[in-house]
């Protein structure tokens, strides 16, 4: 079942509010997690509140692997993304993980796959918990963030919205999902995010149809790519790799300059440190990339 | 300086997590906060993991003077309401408490004063966080809570929102009250908020006069009342009590049967518990009033 909240940091703040309070809980992560997240734990750790365990998140194709390896040591809580934002990797085969995590709590934060790629997690749904949002692939804006709460794991949030449950004592909480639950909020986006959801499915078009678009785009793109400027063995994730997101990301010593170039010609792109991220979506087409490539020749 | 979140919740959460966390913290606070706060203290308490004084909300007038005689023992937070949502008391001569506070964090839950009355907590801004939004008088809808974060108080919350600073080690804050901030969130509310303040101010009413618009059409409205019916007595401000907000509570045995009956006859009314609340806004009129009591007449 589902919760709704305006963002995804608070079911982090509500997850890790369920973690041991006698002992000094020990995570599973990788070092490829989103700030909300990242930035939480490190802030914690600096306290010794938590002991953070991180697993390198490239290369993309070894990272569940060792994530399954260190998983059998034990810990308190696995979270890890589904799409990692740095390189566009995806994680394929979770219900592994879920296999080894043992009694851990496990968290898949599925923003940057969520309508970017077809997701599939019902082998593991009684079993981990799972985040994601409208704000990116779901096209609907802020405030429309889920999580999806396995029964029975964490009944009892520390951090606990009073929509949660009744104000009885000792302080009662919903069985359903809705024990994740945080306070008033504006459903506005929730109402975004269920007109692109209706306005797709009368297109006809699912995550599927979505991915395959852009993964076609980017081939478009990587090939066409002229020689001399944006090299694509520079890619993180290469286009020969099916398990990535819907952007590309390229590792860059001059991401920076570069950027810059391809501002100054009208080229949008994003930037996380040396990684300059290029995104295709459903809106995008053939035609577009074409244009870009013709653009790029000239920066 | 002021930071923004979807709810007030999430300040609660963030005030929380500032606490000494060698021991367990000691908590200064009333037993009528909102449920924000209370369900929140009250399920930490639960686990041991916070020690709660709760002082009488009621009567109103002594609420005050038992909070600073209680301050002195010495708090790692004082929580205070204002405005009381059980009964529309107001809490006059904060700078009191302030003083009396020591070393304890000072929040002052300003939801139910917010734009019903004149605030004016200037004396007190340096050494208090006040926290209010825009859901109830100031008519903004959802989404558009803030707090006011005094100067070196609180640098660096252990719940940390990733709009909080940068992604450094050490975590880094925003040295304003943007060290408060959460994480990516919905605008919209906050456009509603500065469009009804724009609008307010064009047609020069403040706070001052939207709380004597309340008062007088709760005069009138007590004054009014048929024999027999709804019993001034029963009021838990009495309208002669300056110190209010703008709902009249009614302290009844049958207050559902009655807001049932109300409810029957076109009436409504709010209600927690035995507390029947009738509100009075800066949208009603005298002639809504009188027709009230002539509906009232017959119910």
């Amino acid at each position: 079942t589902l919760v709704f909240a305006p963002n995804t940091q608070e079911f982090v703040v509500r997850l890790l509010s369920c973690l041991p309070t006698h002992r000094r809980p020990r995570i599973l992560t990788t070092d490829g997690e989103f700030h909300s997240f990242a930035r939480q734990v490190a802030r914690l750790e600096e306290d010794g509140l938590l002991a953070v365990t991180r697993i390198p998140a490239e290369p993309g194709r070894d990272c569940l692997p060792r994530l399954i390896e260190a998983a059998r040591q034990g810990f308190d809580m696995i979270w890890v993304s589904e799409v990692f934002f740095t390189s566009g990797a995806a994680l394929t085969g979770l219900d592994a993980l879920a296999e080894a995590a043992g009694e851990a709590i496990l968290v898949v934060d599925g923003y940057h796959a969520f309508m970017a790629r077809p997701v599939d997690l019902s082998a593991i749904a009684g079993r981990a918990f799972y985040l994601a949002g409208g704000y990116k692939y779901a096209m609907a804006g802020e405030g429309a963030c889920f999580l999806h709460c396995p029964p029975g794991w964490l009944p009892r949030p520390r951090s606990t919205g009073w929509y949660a449950g009744g104000a009885e004592t000792p302080i009662a909480y919903a069985e359903d999902a809705y024990r994740f639950m945080g306070s008033t909020f504006d459903p506005s986006g929730l109402y975004r995010l269920n007109a692109v959801m209706g306005w797709l499915a009368g297109l006809g078009v699912d995550a599927a149809a979505i991915h395959a678009h852009a993964l076609a785009l980017q081939a478009r793109f990587v090939a066409g790519l002229p020689a001399g400027g944006l090299d694509p063995t520079r890619l993180v994730v290469p286009v020969s790799d099916p398990a990535r997101g819907n952007f590309l990301a390229f590792d860059l010593d001059d991401a920076e300059a570069l950027q810059a170039r391809l501002a100054a010609a009208g080229i949008v792109t994003d930037r996380r440190g040396r990684r300059l991220r290029i995104g295709f979506g459903l809106y995008h087409t053939a035609e577009e990339v074409d244009r870009l490539l013709d653009r790029l020749g000239s920066v």
